[in-house]
C-alpha cells in the first residue's frame, strides 16, 4: 500500500495545462463499461464550521476506484478556511487498498481548479475582454489560474464585499500572474460589459442576481462558471438568473439539483430553452446569450487526479 | 499521522469480553452533544460481486470522528467471501486526518459480532437451553464465539442449506471453542424450543420464516438477532415474522427501514405491539413473546472500535 502525504502530493501534482486536459478527458469519458456513482455522503459539522464530503466513483474502465474525503472547516472563524480529507484509492479488479493519498484536501482543489479552466476552454469564446471572479478565496485564486491557462482577457476584474480581501486579491494576482486586477464592490459595475464571470463563493445567498447581469437587457453574451455551491445550504445564483440561461450545462444533472444551483428549480421549469445538459456531452464553442455551468465537484475527476497523481509517483 | 495494516490491528484487537463492553457503552452514548451520522453511502460493485459501504460518525464527545469503508466482495466466485476497506480516523476538534487504520475489514467484523454479543447479553434470559446459528460463514462463526462470551446455551444448532458449509463450521466450533454443534438443513427442525436464533447469512430472500418459527402456536418466547442484512438487497426475515415480533429492537430505526428488516413494513403497521426501539433505549432483560433485534451495522460503533484500537498501540 502507498501511503503518500500533502508534502509529497505536492511534489508531484500542481495545476497546469496537462491536468486541465486530463480532468477534461475524464468529463468526457463514456462507454458501455460499469460504472458506480452513489449519492455524496455529507457531514455538516458544526463544531468545525464546516463540512466534510464524501464522493466515490467506480468504473470498470480505470484500474482504481476512489472514495475522497475533502473537509473544509474554520474552527476558530478566520477568513481562510482549512482543509483536510484523503483519498483512498482502490484496486478495481480485487477490491484492495492501494494507496492512502492523504492530501488535506489538496488534490480537490486541483481538480475543481482545473474543471473551471476546462468547462471555460469548452464554452468560452477564443477571445475574451473582461472576466470577472466573484470571491477573493483560495478556490478564486485558483480559478484565475486556470482561466490564465486556458485564455488571456484583455481585462480581469474580481468582485466581492470585503475591500480588505479584494486588495489582498488583487495584490496576489500581481504577485503571482503578472496581472493587473480591477476589484469592484458593486455588483452591477463588476458585470457591466463582462463576457465571463466565475463564481467561486462559500456564500449561502445569492451573490449574482439577475437585475445586476442583464439591468433593462432582455439578453446578453455571457458564460457563468459557478462553482462555489456543492451542499445543500449554499447558493451563487438567483433563481430569477438560473431561469434567464438560455444554456444550461452542469458536471452532474443529479449533484446540480441537490447540492448545486438546480436547488428548487422543479422539472416543469425545465423547457426547450432550459434543460440541463452534463459538460460531457454539450458541444464545444460559445453559445448566444447566457450560459450558466454549474460546477458541484464530481467523484469521477477525483478518481482522475488520484490516478493523475499515482502515475507520477517516483519509484 | 499513524498508519495501521491488518497484522499490527489484528495484534492489539480481538474479539472478546472487553470489546463487548465497549460496543455497549457506544450503544448507551447519548449526550445533548451536536452528533452527525449521515446516511450510509453504499456501492453496489457488480464486478467485484459485492458491496463497499461507507458509514460516517461524529460526536463532539469523543476525541475523534470516523469515515469507515467496509467492502465485501466474492471476485471469482466462491463461498468466502474477501473483505476489504479502512478506518478514516480524523480529530474531532481541529478536522485533521489522525490515523489510518487499513484493517481491510477486520474491525468491521469485530465491531459486528461484538454488536450481536451486546444485544444478546442485553435481551436473552440470564440460562440459554438451545440457541441456533443461521448461516456458516466468517460472521457465523464470529457471532458464535461472541455469544459463548455472553452465554453458556446447553445446545448450539447450526442450521443452513449446504450440508458440506454446516459440517465445516461444526468441525470449526469443535476445535475453536470445544463444542459440539448439531447441524439441521430442515428450518422447523431446527427452530423447535430453541430461545435464541443468530442469523448471519447474506441472504436476498428471507432464511427465517414465521410457519417454521411458529407453527399452529400463537405464540412462543424466543430472540431472533438479525445481523445479516445491511443493504436493500439483503433480507433474513419473513415479512409475516418480523410482524409478528412482540418487542422490535434495531441498532438504528432509520438504517433498518432502508438497509435491514423493516423494508417494506410501513409507519402505519407500527402499533403498540410494534413499535421499534432502538438498542440504546430497550430495557435490559427478557421479553415475553418474539423479540426481533435487528443490526445493521452503525457508524458509531465504527468510531469506537477505532477509538479502541488506537488506544491500545503501541508506543
Amino acid at each position: 500500500m502507498v501511503v503518500m502525504n500533502e508534502a509529497d502530493i505536492r511534489n508531484i501534482v500542481s495545476l497546469n495545462s496537462d491536468v486541465i486536459v486530463e480532468m477534461g478527458a475524464a468529463f468526457q469519458s463514456e462507454g458501455a463499461a460499469f460504472t458506480c456513482q452513489p449519492p455524496v455522503q455529507q457531514m455538516m459539522l458544526a463544531p468545525l464550521n464546516g463540512l466534510l464530503c464524501v464522493k466515490s466513483f467506480y468504473t470498470a474502465l480505470k484500474k482504481h476506484f476512489v472514495v475522497k474525503m475533502a473537509g473544509n472547516y474554520r474552527p476558530n472563524g478566520g477568513n481562510v478556511s482549512e482543509t483536510h480529507g484523503m483519498n483512498a484509492v482502490y484496486d478495481s479488479a480485487s477490491g484492495q487498498l492501494k494507496a492512502v493519498l492523504a492530501d488535506n484536501g489538496y488534490l480537490t482543489q486541483i481538480r475543481t481548479a482545473a474543471a473551471g479552466g476546462y468547462a471555460i476552454d469548452l464554452l468560452a469564446p477564443q477571445t475574451l475582454d473582461i472576466a470577472v471572479i466573484v470571491g477573493t478565496g483560495r478556490q478564486a485564486r485558483m480559478q484565475l489560474s486556470a482561466l490564465m491557462l486556458v485564455r488571456q482577457p484583455k481585462e480581469i476584474r474580481c468582485f466581492g464585499r470585503n475591500t480588505e480581501s479584494l486588495k489582498c486579491f488583487v495584490d496576489w494576482a500581481l504577485d503571482t500572474h503578472g496581472i493587473k486586477v480591477a476589484y469592484f464592490t458593486d455588483e452591477a459595475l463588476a458585470m457591466a460589459n463582462a463576457d465571463l464571470v466565475i463564481t467561486a463563493t462559500t456564500s449561502r445567498t445569492p451573490v449574482l442576481h439577475k437585475e445586476a447581469v442583464l439591468g433593462t437587457r432582455q439578453s446578453r453574451d455571457l458564460l457563468i462558471v459557478a462553482m462555489g455551491s456543492d451542499s445543500a445550504e449554499k447558493r451563487e445564483l438567483e433563481e430569477a438568473l438560473v431561469l434567464e440561461s438560455n444554456r444550461w450545462v452542469c458536471d452532474d444533472i443529479s449533484q446540480s439539483a441537490v447540492l448545486g444551483e438546480l436547488k428548487g428549480i422543479s422539472d416543469d421549469m425545465f423547457g426547450e430553452a432550459f434543460t440541463p445538459i452534463e459538460l460531457g456531452d454539450v458541444l464545444r464553442g460559445p453559445s448566444p446569450g447566457i450560459t450558466i455551468c454549474d460546477l458541484t465537484g464530481i467523484a469521477k475527476l477525483d478518481l482522475a487526479i488520484s490516478e493523475y497523481c499515482l502515475a507520477r509517483m517516483p519509484e
